[in-house]
């Protein structure tokens, strides 16, 4: 086992596998396109772990990403952003090797697209089903009847349907919530699928976030799936009730280096540049960057959420200690820190050391 | 000028420049030495910019910071983080090559360091003078005892003096507090300089962050300053009445690819992993992550602060913006924005392309 001395990203391959093989077996059940979004990992290496699977159609978050794994042996890849039009050199080039498929939610962006492509693209119309982030509204039947239209006029697009990120489920006070509202985004693909199936006979329906692909049942009329934070799920999904502590794939591993007894405080390097500063709220209505997990007498023990991450500075992580546990800390330790947001946490470190010391690494940032 | 079509890191390297001299200036005006922190920058060319200014030690806040720059031809470093025991190899490497300093707070990291030290070291004690992160409280005359009486038996040990960060100047709420913070610190550090010099009569006074870098003008028994952020400014400090907006070296250039004229939302790419999720209070008193700048018949406007970046998911940035100027964004425009922290946002970034068309490499990230 490499020795770490540094704040490293520790990625359990075994945990990671699992995650992806019931989201795989799930898919399969229900009769879903497993189409995974890889933004979470990044990484060619872990990418090829899916293949096991029979994934061979993915999601991405940039032209940039599109990029990337279509240098790694990717030929059927989304990108899940809508289009920015400045990239359309880059999406032909990228659609004249592998199956493209892009998004759009704006006349103006499908009006360069029908001028600009020069190559065959799959085009996807970004519905906004609640979460109030980007897409056209359901219920804004002329602009989705315009930009179809316009989809359909032109020779190279090929219209693929309705897709939707239900980003509202992770801010849900509870799983029931987590249900109700994937269930209304469902009721409104479907009402969008009927009505245009006359028209496109092929057309499709694409949705799963990670909290309601992971816990929601109801798919009917769903065509793919696209979750991605299950990879290595983290904290921010075990506090929605979305997955337990055993189903998390990824840790951070800091050195302690410094205590203080007064305030019951333990500084570890660690801080806004290997977490990200994504935060929960705990239950001492404080902001909390992580758990906390430590090495006692061999043997790991997760403390209880009194003793978490409470601050972050551009190196430094300041974990708040219950008075008890604060002799189990020593200068020179290390802890593990079970992180917010595995997905920026990731990004941040760009690599991962698994549990088993094999390096692997992630896309370069540009 | 190369075409920007993705979220970049705009870096104007006259602004740039001016900041490093006006601080050199006022270094060399206050009799100081100029020790800048290289932690918000973390490239080898910018570093090359301040040796035109007589700039020949620097500040770093990793041991990986410190082996970066050894290997770009710096050769007296000061690692500005509380030892990190487990580093001890590397640590030891790195003094064999250049002159190295290290900041100890506890008797155990300086018990481990004069046993394991195998060159010449200079060591700093780190005081908390106020910003309750990590340090040695300066009132707390027994420890401080300990540590100089553990540093000065060691032969590869070499005492250099008191370091802090006042780093509760970043939460001043006037200008008038970062003075009273910083003339706080100043006086504790001047006791213990008095009261130890006898025993050590070279030794130093080590300060000055960036907002007290910047404005104040006491300095008397200081004996270097080690800003970091004044290369490129940010809104935050910008917020703090630290600098002008015309001091801000680095901004964030991104592309508009939808509006919502129902919600008067402009989104953008450029999101969590591009900028940081690093905020400031706006006037309405929301969460701010960074202000706008667009570009109407070839000028340049900024926007007032209703015109804000005010939600960002990964890869996603909402621009919340006012009823009137709604009609001056276009999807396909690249809009600016002036980033809340520099140190974080470059940090993610990993790269620079400066105003005049020219890219600008970054440490890696291991």
């Amino acid at each position: 086992m490499t020795k770490i001395i540094r704040p490293t990203l520790v990625l359990d391959k075994e945990i990671c596998i699992r995650n992806i093989e019931r989201m795989a077996k799930k898919a399969a059940d229900q009769k879903l396109r497993f189409r995974p979004h890889f933004k979470t990992h990044q990484s060619a290496e872990i990418g090829e772990w899916f293949r096991d699977f029979g994934v061979e159609a993915i999601t991405v978050s940039s032209v940039h990403m599109a990029e990337y794994f279509a240098t790694k042996g990717w030929n059927d890849i989304t990108i899940a952003f809508s289009l920015n039009i400045l990239e359309i050199d880059n999406i032909n080039q990228l659609a004249a090797k592998i199956k493209l498929n892009v998004l759009v939610e704006n006349p103006e962006a499908v009006a360069f697209l029908a001028e600009k492509a020069t190559q065959n693209l799959g085009v996807w119309m970004k519905i906004d089903t609640g979460s109030n982030r980007t897409g056209i509204d359901p219920s804004n039947t002329s602009l989705i009847e315009t930009v179809t239209r316009k989809i359909a006029k032109s020779e190279k697009l090929k219209f693929k349907g309705f897709l939707t990120h239900t980003g509202h489920t992770y801010s849900a006070a509870s799983t029931d919530e987590i249900f109700s509202r994937h269930f209304d985004a469902l009721l409104k693909l479907q009402s969008l699928k009927r009505q245009y199936k006359s028209i496109f006979p092929d057309i499709e329906i694409s949705m799963g976030d990670t909290p309601s692909a992971t816990l929601c049942t109801a798919f009917n009329d769903v065509d793919e799936i696209r979750p991605g934070n299950f990879v290595f799920y983290d904290l921010m999904q075990q506090n929605l009730g979305v997955c337990s502590f055993d189903d998390i794939a990824v840790k951070m591993v800091c050195p302690v280096v410094a205590k203080h007894l007064l305030r019951n405080e333990v500084v570890i390097h660690g801080g806004a540049v290997h977490f990200s500063r994504e935060e929960i709220i705990n239950i001492d209505g404080k902001s909390m960057f992580g758990r906390v997990i430590i090495n006692k007498n061999g043997k790991k023990i997760m403390l209880d959420p009194m003793n978490y991450l409470s601050k972050l500075s551009q190196e430094h992580g300041i974990i708040k200690v219950a008075q008890k546990q604060f002799k189990n800390f020593e200068v020179g330790d290390l802890v593990e820190i079970i992180p917010v947001h595995s997905c920026l946490t990731a990004d941040l470190m760009g690599h991962y050391l698994t549990t088993n010391g094999e390096l692997i690494e992630m896309m370069p940032k540009y």
